[in-house]
């Protein structure tokens, strides 16, 4: 019944006259997080008042919009998801009138037991007039046997397993909540009198807002007219922190899970670089994502940094393939080899993860043909062999070309002439806290919590 | 809570591979009763499809977005609601998911208990959706101590009050419900192997298919691969058919209560004729829904019936008003008189009903201007006095102008030379069957239902 | 080159300080005779103002648009054309700039010579921004020999032969004009302190306006900030109003050719009554526009007007039709039988042409379902025949059915129990001035002018 | 009249089936070169069809347009402009049906005499559809006294002084012609068996195209079945690159002038680095313009480059701006300092150019709140104090920082610790061939060329 494949950004504002206009601020900062909707819920004393579309946050709201989300408590959703089933109902975040009033919630990360407990609640009586998993927790805070709020929001959550840093809103709280595995980020943020709840810091540093510190795994931090108040509501001696964040999927320019994330990448490089056994003109990182461990290792090696590939920043979502030849030219389109630079050179590319391969691929022949004399790649992930349950979208199993193929079939598919991916002692290495508090399971197949059954069993689709 | 004010059209088919089309040509046919909003739900075998949106249904579909519709169950309504709180979230069919599967239902009229049962719902951990009161209809169905579907819907009937004509599509079945009063029309009709319910019946006249009959007070019929079978779930021996359905609403070429509207309203016209006692040289109808009952009145006077009055057709939701000043030309842009016809002559001009009386005063100002000697007005429905509880939309008691002045008030607001109403005794003689099913509550307040507390006390609205 | 099929609507405004928004409510008045594009181009002092798009008057301009069109000269125009070319770049007003300043210019008709006068002045190194034949005439102002604009534009019409209603507006004038043969109408109307022109009175009905006069064949009315002067600038002894307008295209509540519209429709009502032979129960008009000749035929010969068949409004130019056999239905969504109304009876059925032929037959045979014993059809137009080469779009001499059948053979086509068609002298009779001022020439293939060259020789098209 | 202000891209396709999909790709690579507008036309053996819309290429054009636009030949046009009236006329290419059939003219650049030649032609009866100084060549070419085309167009180039490089369709030829002195950059490509041209060469790598040569000043190159021929219509001694078409405005990975834009970017930072005196910690650039300067500046200094700004990718033309607050954030926005990497450090800053210093201004400001312990700036381009006439759009001269403040001045006011600018002789040590072949107007006030009259004197605008 879940969409399980999505990755999400949540934006939380308490105590501000303006909250709708700073959650879509702050939604801007977290456009990474998910491209393909946005929502923002503000409570205004009484009303609910919600806007949510497809497109981007840009696209979602105009100025009108804004004006009619009144009140001073806001929650904002920013959301991704690769299936077909990406209708309006499942845009975030979710609102419910139930008997503590209306309950707006938004979810990022994924729940390990949403089978198991939506079957409950069906045969409970519950009606659900979505197909995400985020709605059952709404409904286990609506039948809670417990009459205050914030108990009810406990109960619900001792019910759920697996991933997931949520905004709450009710009539008078913003609360938020991280999983006690830790899997996702969720940070709380201060501006004027104010309280925020970023997923990432970077959306507090453009607001002008004061980072307080990371929700702590299995914490739940209630804000309401008393100021912030903090339980810790659930315990895991396993931690596991997402390490796809620290590699790809955060901006750099946050602060996730107590690193800096443009330090942490620039290490993982400089851990690729000391067992850099080749000789090489440039190093050219593959824009944006690789440029970070590409100046970490260029700096570590001494091999001059280049950019050598341009992004083009027009093609965007937005652009069109009218034929399949031309679909292979978007690929080309998006990245453009600096001829002048290239011409003649050993080359070490530096990519943050090859899934499929076949991006790579058609890169690398564009850098060939330009003149390359050689070209090395390092990735700073290690191969990438196992399917996310907590909230991150990969191919599947059989599309992931680690999985068909030992590195040394991957160079030659690449056409490469060299390939070396970081380990992942080189990167434990190159994160705080030690390693063993995150979560490598796309990597080793190692899951700190198993779903409760296959997915995709259901048989009653939207 | 709820958002009483709503008046809808309801067609549903079974068995028509091409379901979501002949639901779409059977919206057509219902536009008229809401032009606010329109849906389509289909059944898929396993899968549920939706489309729904703000506009006219010609404007909501796409030819894609029927494609898309694929199964041979459907379910369309057609809404218009003239609060403010005309969201996304209130177009019609409402989907759930519950134990039973997705449940689709779309409703006319409202429900007069609406406030006690979401109480009890809400207690007992219901999650609602919407604010609209057919979705209470869902979650009884869905909390149902009954372990069949159609058991389910039944022990959700009992347990609400008012006026609902109902359409229900589960996974395999389309059922049609009227409350045990019969406030709202629902019938049946056959079109080649299937089945389609619709509030009225011209849209079975365009599609070709056959009026099978009325569904009556209190029936629940179901229609599945077994064929249509038929319960009486409910007995009110105190029928209460809208009256204003025959008067206005529903349209010309339907067959409604068992009467032909178009003859009810000639003899509404003819009713009004046998009271006649002034000289005049032309019957003008206000275009269009005063044409027939004029037709009636000319044919049993003798005056000639002119079309003095002619309607600009492309007038319409879209007019926009710059301007204060613009906007009293609006009225005027809608209705347009014809100089010639009108010129110097005594007019009796035959309407269906007087509201607030601005418009008409505004037309009967440019009959008198175009050059009109005498203007009189008959009128074929009662002074209008009292509210509707039972899904019409009127202005508030306060605006009614028949609650504010008598007769010969309104008359000398309206600088009439004459005015009269049809009485309810001209009223019952116009109709079939007796008069006594029938509710004439806006006219005299002698309600069959009453709402079980005051209206709008819900303080969380969206 | 020239898009010779079209009929279309023109306002102008002078004086007023709302020049756009009198503009706008008088295009309202003249949907009719335009839907697929409206254009407003205003005067403010210096600079030209414009807003054109494809659709409805009320699709094409938003509030915002009305305030910006700023000035006391307006000028406005609805179109429709058939043709394919339907682009933006064909809409009208079209604006030019040229050594009299920005002019604008709106023509409802159709000009003769257009391919010579076009074949001209390309070789006097014009530059064509449409393939309206309407540039033709900025052209010839801009390259006139005088030097007063006005001189220019009566040089500009003496080189021009056809139908040609006009607005031109420059940067202190509103100009209309119309061809020496009178084929299309205009007039002029004075509100407030200032003037009108419009394509029919009708605009002026609702905006309060008074109706001056009607513009005369070969006049050209200057206004301007000396008031209105007028010549006349050419001379025909012929004239010929296109009789058509009275017939079908012009409002009924407009006077046209000093007819007014709905009296002549019910002058050709009493003109086919006069040779009825047929006894019958009821009389039937096919809406919206046969329904005066209905009433006018039902008053003389006494026999009862029924409204026999029903017009969805909301069946538009919007509706889909998804599949082939729905779009036969649509034919029929229109128009719906009125059962108990026609059931058992006799009819004649008023209609005031017949084109193809396709859509009376379907219609035919709805009223024969529908239960009607006889049906006989009375067509207020003669046999029509012949393309007009005067603005007004008919289909291709093959697709018209009169062409193919003699009334014998199209009675048994339409599976008609009768058909009549009005004759020439019956329609002669019906209006006023004597019918040898009129265009007859649809029904008689006696062109007052005929066009240069075949028409759609041109090679370069857009 | 002339709209003078706006920079453009060109792109022509000959001899390709798929001409329009060709063009629409290359449109996607000159999309920095103008996203306010976009526009394609193709010939098609007799039909020219158009397709022009507000927006970038992406949203102007949908798969089923460029299905429309049939034809081997293709000519498309970015628009940039920053005056008010951008509207739907004033978007290229444009398009003129004359003497030679249907011809279409895209610009890159500015015409100096545009007001004695429209004054000209409007004398000799032109009428004009734009107020583009580009229709002025379409209509000397309509009104040439020479036979052929390509003699028309050669004696329209002899009629207009200033920077213009075009592209021109006709029935069967595709024309490349470049202003004697250059100004702007045009080249041509070949692709299979057709030809290109382009603005950028960028665009052609991504097609896998072959550049062949940049098109000559005063060269004309006609491109037809018989393949292509070139012409020196004219010659000028002296010549007039635009530099800053090096320093900002054309692609990195593009070849210009004879330069790779890419490491004229580095030279500049190189040249900035010679004179360095001061001791730091990082170079940070100002994305994404800065960032080849500041790599040329690290390379040659060996201070550690750091991306110590991170741009927002998300953060576009359609960022709103809710309130006069926000909008201060938004540029905040754009960039967001990393906290981690600034905090502490002596820092210097590397940009392209510094316009009015606001923006500068509020960064220089967020990079110290982010802790940085020095601030100092090196910029690439040398005070800018003049206007430009030739096409690219600064504001006017009293917005210009450099016109009002000298250079301690403007670090003043900056806030910075240091500011130093390349100078001109540090600028022609970077680019090839001999800096006397370049206009460095904007920073030297010697312009190659004079406008012949004050801009902006004309009073009828639209």
């Amino acid at each position: 019944m879940m969409d399980t494949k999505e990755k999400c950004g949540v934006f939380g504002v308490y105590g501000l006259p303006n909250a709708a206009e700073i959650a879509y601020l702050g939604l801007f900062s977290l456009q990474h997080r998910g491209q393909e909707s946005a929502g923002i819920v503000t409570i205004d004393g009484k009303a609910v008042c919600e806007r949510k579309g497809m497109g981007l946050v840009s696209e979602v709201f105009a100025p009108a919009d804004l004006e009619r989300l009144s009140g001073s408590i806001a929650l904002g959703h920013v959301r991704y998801s690769t299936t077909g089933s990406s209708s309006v109902k499942n845009i975030q975040p979710l609102v419910g009138d139930s008997r503590f009033g209306s309950v707006g919630i938004a979810h990022n990360g994924n729940l390990a037991n949403s089978i198991t407990v939506s079957e409950r609640l069906r045969r409970s009586g519950a009606v659900f007039q979505s197909f995400m998993d985020t709605e059952l927790i709404l409904h286990l805070i609506a039948q809670s046997g417990f009459d205050s709020f914030e108990d009810a929001v406990k109960e619900a959550l001792w019910q759920v397993r697996g991933a997931f840093s949520l905004g709450i809103v009710s009539r008078d709280k913003l609360i938020a909540v991280r999983d006690p595995w830790g899997f996702r980020p969720l940070c709380l943020g201060k501006l004027d009198g104010g309280y925020l709840i970023s997923s990432e810091s970077c959306a507090f540093e453009v607001l002008g807002a004061d980072l307080v510190r990371e929700i702590e795994p299995g914490e739940m931090l209630i804000i309401d007219s008393q100021g912030p108040r903090s339980f810790s509501y659930a315990f895991s001696p396993r931690k596991a922190f997402c390490v796809f964040e620290l590699i790809y999927f955060a901006r750099p320019d946050s602060l996730v899970f107590g690193n800096s994330v443009y330090q942490v990448r620039k290490n993982m490089g400089r851990a690729l670089a000391e067992q850099e056994d080749k000789e090489a003109d440039l190093v050219v990182p593959v824009p944006d994502s690789g440029i970070y461990a590409a100046l970490g290792f260029a700096q570590a090696t001494g091999i001059p940094f280049e950019l050598g590939m341009i992004r083009n920043p027009y093609v965007g979502r937005t652009f069109i393939r009218p034929t399949q030849e031309a679909r292979k030219q978007a690929v080309q389109m998006k990245l453009d080899p600096v001829r002048e630079v290239i011409k003649g050179k050993r080359i070490i590319v530096v990519e943050d993860s090859i899934v499929r391969g076949n991006t790579s691929r058609r890169r690398i022949a564009t850098l060939k043909k330009a003149g390359a004399r050689e070209v090395h790649m390092r990735v700073s992930s290690p191969p990438h062999c196992f399917p996310c349950f907590y909230g991150i979208d990969f191919p599947t199993k059989e599309e992931l070309i680690a999985n068909r193929m030992n590195s040394e079939e991957i160079k030659n598919f690449l056409k490469l002439d060299s390939l070396r991916y970081i380990d992942i002692d080189g990167l434990k290495a190159s994160i705080l806290p030690p390693g063993d508090n995150y979560c490598f399971s796309c990597f080793t197949g190692d899951y700190p919590i198993l779903p409760d059954q296959g997915l995709g069993k259901e048989v009653w689709e939207r």
